[in-house]
């Protein structure tokens, strides 16, 4: 088993850079933040003995030597960076879970066949540069490196910028490292194990996602003097969408959402009415059919609104994955894991993408999740309990063990 | 008559400062270009022989010198500063015109009993410090001047603080002055003269407003792993609430208008639900039961739509002004110079509010308008022609040199 105080321990000193305004993290990728919070895993790394090679995505790997010099690696990983108020666990919680299984089989004097290599991808979440999981889907072959670099943030900051910035441009070309199989510890960032009462979920599939960005294009003006009927109003095109995003997704229960995190009006001021709206609605389900429909139902209909309404309407893709099928070797190696160590599971599909989505197109890979309070993530609230993070550490260490081969 | 041509080169000079991105002026209140606007009227007005006070809330008043030391100052004004996307004759059109009266008397050597008095109030358009009208509102009494200097812009500075860096922080207490009359001449910002094919409008009233700031509180949490059951969407409280604004204003036809400039989501984020959705409703009638009775609908309305989606909502009034009644002899006097001028003309209430709604507070009041090609402001495509400025500045001569008496 793995050390569980150490685990935590670990998490709890990473949660100090970059704290939030409410408890969690504020550590978004490529902030003077993120630079620290690299710097103290990779001090922690090389405490550990692990070698250190950087991809020119800024992506960190982190390697345990195998015996074996021809066996691919295992590779263990997930996310350091965080929502703009993330929680303390998001991501973090596989990272350090990864370096705790090494550090555990440094403890126990375990040598393994094939190389263990521990993960943080680059800018996993999404928040400041969409998509997310933009590292792992370039290691992928799913986006063309220059494209990321491309990627602006809110400010106009350019991704390839930003990463030379902080001085993280690796030389590693981006996805030439061929893995044995890939595994990511999440926490499942929605209610399913704590209502169920499970220590363990084995995750079998993760739901596909579509990034629809409207720009809608309506007419500045004065909000006091311009009638009702002469109004080209984007404002409430917009407010016409999101109530048949909520519709269309209703309409799709069980298992899919959809919904609006991200929202401009401009010139945004009290008295005009918007020349522009931009905002991002974002759709998920398990199911392809499913989200192939949503999507061009959403499509056809927010342009039938904003005909309605003589307001201009574009549509552009920021983010889109699949639905994913895991390994089935590895899916059952995790929950042969679970059953041997004595802990309680049930099989689960991820809701949240993760770079273990995009690493499941090159090589064998699957997840394990452990719950969290409420299903809350995505909010500094965010929780988990010890017991929690270290039963999925304690899976993964079997996991990756038997993948490793003693 | 007035000289149109001056008029008019001034018009255009002022407009080099804090141009637009499309032709139009961002030369929002008490910022560096803001500074530099007054400078040049300043210097304009040290040109014309007028003499400057300033009072604490940064309004200027120039005045030219009555023959009756014991005659109240006729006072001719309206703004200089614009919407972040403004027109270049929103507010400036007044300022100007009022400055070509006096110059054209110096012309024309006309002396007049009372003093005439050229005003530039501070922050009328409310788009960086709400309320609008914020300077002739605590010159009216209607706020304090500690309200004022606590307002907040976007990026949470105090107007008392950037009034002090800009240097303009007057010695005369606010309010101080009594007027005699007080005259407006502003573009009509809406579609209706010109629709009407006259030169003149002669503004009787002007409507009522309330604006009101919706802070939804929702639950931030992920749009992918959060369950369409489990959500605390403000998001969708706010779509739902637009709709319902839109309802109200179009069950209150004719003569009522609704909508909403001002949008901000927190954390912004695309992955994440919003935990807070704060935005302006603006709502306007000339009719006073009828503007009660929408702001009392929507705040109903509003509190039951987000109850059922278990969102909390808050309400806070940062504008307001009841329908405004101009002084009926001033306003005969400004239909009788359009009369005697040749000037097609018609009555007419104005949709935006002005700083002649407060000055009628105190003073008798009045506005003269010229129309707009069709009907836009707030908008950087705002557009008159010469003649139509040239025609209400003729206007509001004949008018104030009556009402100052030679
Ligand atoms: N796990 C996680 O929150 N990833 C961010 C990408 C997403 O929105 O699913
Ligand atoms: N005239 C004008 O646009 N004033 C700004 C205040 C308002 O919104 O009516």
């Amino acid at each position: 088993r793995i050390n569980g105080d150490r685990l935590w321990e670990s998490l709890m000193e990473m949660a100090q850079i970059g704290p939030g305004i409410a408890g969690g993290n504020n550590r978004q990728t490529l902030t003077d933040s993120d630079k620290q919070g690299r710097a103290l895993f990779q001090r922690w790394c090389d405490e550990a003995g692990l070698t250190m090679g950087v991809d020119k995505m800024g992506t960190m790997f982190m390697t345990r030597a195998g015996t074996d010099p021809d066996a691919l690696p295992v590779y263990v990983g997930s996310h350091l960076d965080t929502q703009p108020t993330g929680g303390k666990y998001d991501g973090v919680l596989g990272v350090l879970a990864g370096l705790e299984v090494v550090r555990s089989m440094n403890d126990l004097g375990i040598k393994t066949k094939h190389p263990i290599v521990v993960t943080n991808w680059t800018n996993e979440e999404g928040a400041r540069f969409a998509p997310a999981m933009l590292a792992s889907g370039v290691f992928a072959g799913v986006h063309e490196l220059e494209y990321a670099y491309s990627r602006k943030d809110m400010d106009g900051k350019l991704f390839g910028e930003e990463l030379e910035r902080i001085g993280w441009v690796g030389d590693e070309e981006v996805g030439a490292r061929k893995m044995h199989a890939y595994f990511e510890y999440h926490i499942e960032q929605g209610p399913i194990l704590e209502a169920e009462n499970k220590q363990i979920g084995v995750v079998t599939h993760c739901q596909g996602l579509w990034w629809l960005e409207f720009t809608l294009t309506g007419k500045e003006a004065h909000t006091g003097s311009t009638p009702m009927t002469m109004r080209v109003n984007a404002g409430l095109a917009m407010a016409r969408i999101l109530e048949m995003v909520q519709e269309v997704a209703m309409g799709e229960q069980p298992g899919a959402v959809g919904g609006v995190g991200q929202m401009k009006f401009s010139p945004n001021s009290r008295n005009v009415l918007p020349g522009t709206v931009v905002f991002t609605v974002d759709i998920r389900t398990p199911d392809q059919a499913k989200l192939d429909r949503m999507r061009a139902a959403i499509e056809a209909r927010a342009a039938e609104i904003c005909a309605g309404l003589g307001v201009g309407c574009s549509v552009e893709a920021v983010g889109h994955f699949d639905p994913v099928t895991f390994d089935p070797t590895l899916v059952s190696r995790v929950r042969t894991a679970a059953e041997k160590l004595g802990y309680s599971h049930m099989n689960i599909i991820s809701g949240a993408g993760h770079d273990a989505c995009w690493a499941a197109k090159v090589a064998p890979a699957t997840m394990i999740m452990c719950p969290c309070v409420g299903g809350l993530s995505h909010n500094e609230a965010e929780e988990i309990s010890k017991d929690w993070a270290t039963a999925g550490a304690d899976v993964l260490f079997h996991a990756v063990v038997e993948t490793a081969g003693v």
